[in-house]
């Protein structure tokens, strides 16, 4: 009996991640395989030190490539269907960092058929959704990726690059095995049981574009990194390196769902969102406090069940000594909800402001990030 | 128990397309049909008037549209495998002739991916169908199309406009239905299951582009005509007219199989054959007559099952009276296999020798009738 089920579809449950890499395969970054990650980056970064990013498939090959010199390139992505929110950012973060550290190029899907094959919803048509993928695109951009090493694209857009290396990838995964891996069915549409191979392109197409194999090391959330199991075995059929993966767990949700949802407004904040809206949202979080104030100053709380105290975790602290100072006012009782909400708010507004004034500044500029076919 | 069975993938035993038009649920081109064709155009085409082009879905529709103003767009195309054959030039042909006499623009689909998808064969590499493609096209073009009025388009080089069309298409067609549809199965790789998709686009193409409901002709050999019958549920769903269908017969084989297959030379005369080739091809076809030149004065022959005679009638010999006369010397026993044979290969070597120059004058020349994304 499975307690929690986690598909690229849907997150359902308490998500158990030492058993998620059972199920998976997949290894957990240990402290020895961190302290190396530190060791070649001369940096360490937070998201590894917290084990939000936790396991991965065969990072220590990609490592050794890399200290034999061979440079490694990233792939990550998203599957716009609205705008963004800070959950969504994770991967991002990460690519981000491996470019500056590693000096890897970064290769970013946006696939913008994705929602639309797999969604019922009529009002998401490929015109909207194309006019999110440009604004997610710009949303990363804005990050502070090098346009010099970062490629984005689009897959209606790029499909001339695109399209000849996924029927390459199709070629070798059957209906069987969708549906074993997506659990997808008779009834599924055939937009949807061929996108996968266009989601494997990435993890070889830097390798297919200069014409050598290149390692590739793809950051995500570990619900999609069934896309990668199939896409892992049929990139070696073709000729490349198997990509590594380093996956992410989920940022929980402001109401305490496992998995912050982009469709689900309450529990999420979007990078569009007002100051007014944040403060609004953070406000109704729920957090691990006691009932009262009386109480919570007597008996304290639970930072691991506060969505607030997780997202400085996640997010807005970077520094592991502030944080447990954060976390230990949690469980004394000495920080009330209030303060701590308003704290955390202003953090998210300042973020915010900064990251949409940096959109502002790269808009209309963006052709240099993206893909030519 | 059915003693013939047609699927894009393979026919097999003897045909009998009137149990055929039933079965696929298509409408006979009857006399009156022929005659309102007739006098439209105000010219016949023998391959109308021999009932090669024999079956149909719509086309008293598209005739009324005609009528009433509504210019109709020709939609075919070709799966590049190799050189193509005589048999391949039959739903061009038609094509032609309907740009010529009813003005319509003529969309050419090149699928290149389609073999590689669906076959087994490890030397169809991509790069080798694309090759193939490219001479398809330029074969094509050299039966005198109009380059104002013609648009090929190849998939893996016109994927940016292809594929968004595809996923429109694709979204509408369940597995279950292309199981049912092409006999697919769960070891078919997603690859071929998403393929019919972008077989479906031309049939909506030109209204896509233009922005505006343009009706569409697709003359075809009926192999293909599984294709449509998924995809005119779709084009309308997504708000374009059914396209109008016109079905032709197979070619037989030299030898006598029911369909000339690209696959099998002596069967087949190649667009590439040399004189010496198709000399030697011809003279080992099967005839009609009788074992010796003396039964066959004495008794005659069947014409019916003469591939010499048959390839008269679907190509070289375009006057009726002609073939009349072609086909009761067979019958009578006047005309010798050897002097029939010699003619009809003299005739085939002339049409390859011009077309092989028409062909060499556009070399080069191909970039006006390639589809723009």
């Amino acid at each position: 009996m499975q307690d929690f089920n986690v598909t690229p579809y849907d997150v359902e449950g308490k998500v158990d991640y030492d058993e998620l890499v059972k199920r998976f395969g997949v290894s957990i970054i240990d402290n020895a395989m961190e302290e190396r990650i530190k060791a070649i980056a001369g940096d360490e970064h937070f998201l590894l030190r917290r084990k939000i990013f936790f396991s991965h498939r065969d990072l220590g090959w990609l490592l050794d490539q890399y200290e034999k010199g061979k440079k490694f390139y990233v792939y990550t992505g998203i599957a716009p269907s609205g705008t963004m929110t800070i959950a969504h950012l994770l991967p991002f973060t990460m690519a981000l960092w491996l470019q500056e550290k590693f000096g890897a190029d970064v290769y970013i899907q946006i696939p913008d058929e994705e929602k639309f094959l797999t969604k019922k919803d009529p009002c998401l048509t490929l015109e909207k959704i194309n006019g999110f993928a440009h604004e997610d695109a710009l949303s990363i951009a804005a990050l502070g990726f090098d346009p010099k090493k970062t490629k984005f694209y689009i897959d209606t857009e790029n499909a001339n690059t695109l399209y000849k290396q996924a029927i390459r990838v199709a070629k070798h995964i059957t209906f069987s095995q969708t549906k074993d891996a997506f659990g997808f069915g008779n009834d599924t549409n055939i937009g949807a049981l061929f996108y996968t191979s266009l989601q494997a392109v990435g993890s070889f197409l830097k390798s297919a574009i200069d014409g050598r194999n290149v390692p590739c090391l793809v950051p995500l959330g570990i619900d999609q990194d069934v896309h990668f199991r199939l896409a892992r075995d049929v990139t070696e059929k073709i000729g490349y390196y198997k990509p590594a993966i380093m996956h992410s767990k989920f940022m929980p949700g402001l109401k305490g769902n496992p998995k912050m949802s982009a469709s689900d407004p309450d529990n999420t904040i979007y990078l569009s969102d007002s100051r007014d809206t944040v403060t609004k949202k953070v406000n109704r979080a729920i957090t691990g406090q006691q009932s009262t104030a009386e109480l919570q100053k007597k008996y304290g709380g639970d930072p691991e069940k506060c969505a607030v105290c997780q997202y400085y975790k996640y997010f807005f602290e970077p520094s592991d000594e502030k944080l447990a100072k954060i976390f230990a006012a949690e469980r004394d009782g000495s920080m009330l909800a209030g303060e701590h909400k308003a704290d955390l708010a202003k953090r998210i507004n300042a973020m915010l402001d900064e990251h949409r004034k940096r959109m502002e500044a790269l808009r209309g500029r963006m052709d240099e990030f993206m893909l030519k076919d």
